[in-house]
């Protein structure tokens, strides 16, 4: 287990804190007018395209790539970068640091609560699996019924689809309650969606463009980091369009990421191992060591001027296979990756009730309707509910987040 | 029916040309070094990168949009700027210009033949649909039987599912053979798709931003032009796959467009009406007018070193929702779209085996083998075979076409 390091930003030494000196996640933000690169220490943002203008610290000796307010310029510099670029800020922001560093770096720190933050990256393709066994097997139940409820080719390969990029938004953005075509007792209508829902997932982001079939290891080494991840879900319209081709715009209205991502090497010492297979992997998609991340989940839901209540509470080492398996198969066709790529997990849900990342799966298709801490149950998302994914890795005595990923329903457009 | 447009430049005018002056589609090429977008006239290519820095013809006034080697800058200027630099390049190009105009453009006007042709646009999104009759047919026949052949969402609206841009390449790209799981009488096994098709298909560039639901009319407006589309297809991965959340490796090795952006304003003499409806259409999807176009299409087959075997002949006009219709849906979630989405039609196949578009329907799954001209038959693909898409709408003694959609399929890597 590893210990916390502690930084001259002293909020970043204190208890609970998500963005201790272990974290140091990479976000876009402003503090009045331009978008800028910047990273979390405690309850600050250091600005680090101001730090690469200055020559402070600069990923590149020549080419500048954090003035884009993106992350993926420097992203395509490669791992040996991302991890040195890593070391450069540990080592301004250690509590180790000399005075003369730390007073240089006052005037680029800026409170976080005077911070607007956006998409801290480019979305390329935004491609979403269904990786955890007790969600499939949940939502197959559902559809399909508990003889059917896993498909046959679930054991044997990550399945996946490829979701909508320019529908990914930063958290705190609102959503609107979709209209769709909806399968009712008289046959099909065009209305709003009575049965609209959360994902609770992880999202990898894909730090390396790749044209051909990646193996496993490969595939780990080109995912950059890590957002939480809500893929809103109208499943009265899913369930009525998704035969034979997939889901389309039952998922397409929008798909909310946590606006810090944490890197892969800041998640290291939470590494842990997938379940055991219940049947052989195929070679091209066994893990060579632990590829995938213990890391708590949980979900709060806050209905319009109500208290939040914890609905939802799971870890991301349900899923049964992980983000680099999932990149792993989906270039096994040849088919070419970017920088930029994001792959949600699939929903992780655990085994009991409480562990369920879906109002689909926690209201049981709505049989068995969830009580709120505020009074009132819901089945679905009601209008003007907020819905908040939060994640941790826990270290020994610190912890590393993601920072909030909320969304608020509003009700559908006339 | 429309006539010839007359151009000084003559090869423009020769029976059979597929770019008159009626034409004038969009691309992007070079000769020697930097790539520049191009307009093809006859049998030479018009640099219109170099006629905006001369001030000769610029798309705007102030800014640049044609220096960046793709038509996505251009198209983001609207649909009044597309249609006034059309007129432009028709007043430069036609037969009435003065001579000093035709003097002047002569050094900007490269032979086609010495051209090397890339993607015209960037692709930001890649939507398929499902959108033939035909098509949907037949392979819901083969699929799951003659009962349940069309899926009962099927009538009422374009079924459709999210692809990958990153794997859409321009004519003449080398296609590689995928590996992938493939269900056999042994169990799910890794290797060479043996079932590897084409698709024929029309692919509409959207050319507008949008960011919420579009009504039928208003998509039809942000539709830019029209390429030619063909979707590789690895039958037997897609058949293992495909349950319950649609194709994903299957059809993502490669997507080959045709290299010149054919415009909607060019292809508006031959707007025709879909199919009647077999139901009614919900109001959202009603066409207010003609929006499909009529557009004979044909494939043609050629093995390694032999001759081509002309293996369907069918027309765009048969597709059951046309592009508007299907951007229109694509947008009914709220869907965001964006300048340089490519939505592929579906296979475009008719009533005749002639007029089926894929080899999974022209061999009837392999029951039924296609004879070949140069000898032998044809199940599915073979290593070495070439695929030839060519499509032209036909007016009163000229021809408008999208120039050759090809690709050439190598052997599978080890």
């Amino acid at each position: 287990m590893s210990d916390l390091k502690r930084s001259w930003v002293e909020s970043a030494n204190a208890p609970g804190c998500e963005f201790p000196l272990n974290n140091l996640p990479y976000g876009v933000f402003s503090v009045g007018n331009a978008r800028r690169c910047g990273v979390a220490i405690g309850d600050m943002i250091l600005d680090v395209s101001a730090l690469e203008v200055a020559g402070t610290l600069r990923p590149d000796p020549v080419q500048d790539v954090l003035q884009g307010a993106s992350w993926n310029a420097f992203m395509s510099l490669g791992k040996s970068v991302w991890s040195a670029y890593r070391g450069g800020l540990v080592a301004l922001l250690s509590k180790d640091a000399e005075v003369v560093t730390q007073r240089a770096l006052h005037a680029h720190l800026l409170p976080a609560k005077d911070a607007r933050l956006y998409m801290p990256f480019q979305v390329s393709g935004f491609t979403d699996f269904y990786a955890s066994k007790h969600h499939a097997t949940n939502v197959g139940t559902m559809f399909r019924g508990a003889d059917n409820a896993l498909p046959p080719n679930w054991l044997h390969m990550p399945i996946g689809y490829n979701g909508r990029a320019s529908s990914v938004v930063i958290s705190g953005t609102d959503v609107t309650r979709p209209h769709g075509q909806i399968m009712g007792e008289d046959g099909p209508h065009f209305a709003p969606s009575a049965r609209f829902d959360f994902e609770l997932e992880m999202g990898a982001v894909v730090g390396q463009a790749s044209d051909g079939p990646l193996g496993v290891a490969e595939a780990f080494e080109n995912i950059f980091g890590y957002v939480l991840l809500n893929d809103w879900s109208a499943r009265d319209i899913q369930a009525w369009e998704y035969q034979p081709l997939g889901p389309f715009q039952g998922k397409a209205t929008a798909t909310t990421i946590s606006p810090w991502i944490v890197t892969a090497e800041a998640l290291e010492p939470f590494l842990c191992d997938t379940p055991e297979p219940e049947v052989p992997l195929m070679e091209h998609l066994q893990a060579p060591r632990p590829m995938l991340y213990d890391i708590a989940l949980e979900v709060g839901l806050t209905p319009q001027g109500a208290q939040e209540t914890a609905i939802a509470r799971t870890n991301f080492k349900e899923v049964y296979y992980s983000s680099a398996q999932q990149l792993a198969h989906h270039t096994s066709s040849g088919c070419p990756m970017r920088i930029g790529d994001l792959l949600g997990s699939g929903t992780v849900s655990g085994p009991e009730r409480e562990n369920r990342g879906s109002m689909l799966e926690l209201s049981w298709g709505g049989a068995d309707p969830l009580k709120l801490d505020a009074g009132g149950v819901r089945s679905f998302l009601e209008d003007g509910d907020r819905v908040t994914l939060r994640g941790h890795a826990r270290g020994d005595g610190f912890r590393i987040g993601f920072g909030a990923c909320t969304g608020t329903l509003r009700g559908a457009q006339i």
